[in-house]
């Protein structure tokens, strides 16, 4: 190990935290354009130009579109996570397990569908659908709500049953092939939740 | 047009109701090579071999090794639609409409088991997988015992919410991913359905 490059690290810092927000500014500004003019809109350089910035950053920051995208994902997804795992009730703690259930199909189809295209451009290969590390997540919270609804269910199960009837590619299949709205869809959860609720 | 052609496919009519036969035993001989050994086991020399006949008479019937897997999958899947559709119940008509769908999940379940491998290799991509013809005669044949189960429930979402409980990509990864038997995803099935049952 060369540990003569070490003090190099404490010298970057400045410039470290830096890139850090760089790239929260120019992942906002790539959310931004994906809201309003879906996934199609954003490229280098409309996410340089929304962001203010030269193209030539957002490469060093994300290499290419793929990247891009990606980063966006992880992004969007983590701010999900947190509204489900500590925001607040009835989708984050405080509220009892069958209301933060009824609460999350409709929370995750409207962060699908503002994420649409990211999903869609971002699914997986059918060997790795259920390995993606924020469907485990959402698959773990799901059961343990369940486990605590249904002590008698089978809570793994039940998790992907649930899960699979708000799946994106499905959803999207309803609302653009059969032209169902995203109220019927929220309802349907709402139905299947409270027709398996005791 | 030539018309002067015509005749020729009158004159090849007996070789024709051959050539049916033969696409026939060709299929079973890989039907039972893929139950025995799996998919892989499919090549065009062992299913030639199988069935007592040359490579030739195999790669004039199917093309290549993917064709001859997708006329086994239909092969497969109308033996599973005409067992449900006309089939002794409690799968075919005669049962009730709730033991008919109880009898569903199973049916699917080891139909799809049975030719796992050809189900995986024929995984559709996202966009096409809501598409695929045999996926949307199991959906209307689910939603129709969900209309007569429950008239008051979204029975298109919900064929859809049990289909997806059910799915081949999901069931191979609980049973190769997490070890799951499936003896636990067939109870699962029951239970969602009792669940569902008014």
């Amino acid at each position: 190990m060369d540990n003569t490059r070490l003090p190099l690290l404490s010298t970057e810092t400045p410039l470290r935290a830096d890139a850090v927000r760089n790239r929260a500014r120019l992942l906002e500004a790539a959310a931004r354009l994906s809201a309003e003019h879906g996934a199609a809109a954003i490229t280098m350089e409309s996410v340089a130009a929304a962001a203010g910035v030269g193209k030539g950053t957002v490469s060093r920051r994300f290499g290419d579109r793929n990247g891009l995208l990606q980063a966006l994902l992880d992004h969007a997804e983590q701010g999900f996570q947190a509204s489900f795992l500590s925001g607040p009730p009835p989708l984050g703690p405080g509220a009892d397990p069958a209301a933060r259930l009824r609460a999350f199909g409709p929370a995750l189809l409207h962060h699908q569908r503002a994420n649409r295209d990211l999903y869609l451009a971002a699914e997986p290969a059918p060997d790795r659908r259920f390995l993606v590390p924020a469907g485990r997540l959402r698959h773990t919270h799901v059961a343990v709500l369940v486990r605590a609804i249904l002590p008698d269910a089978d809570a793994d199960l039940l998790a992907h049953t649930l899960l699979s009837s708000v799946d994106v590619v499905l959803v999207d299949h309803l609302l653009r092939g059969h032209g169902m709205s995203l109220d019927r869809v929220e309802a349907g959860w709402h139905d299947l939740v409270d027709r398996l609720l005791p």
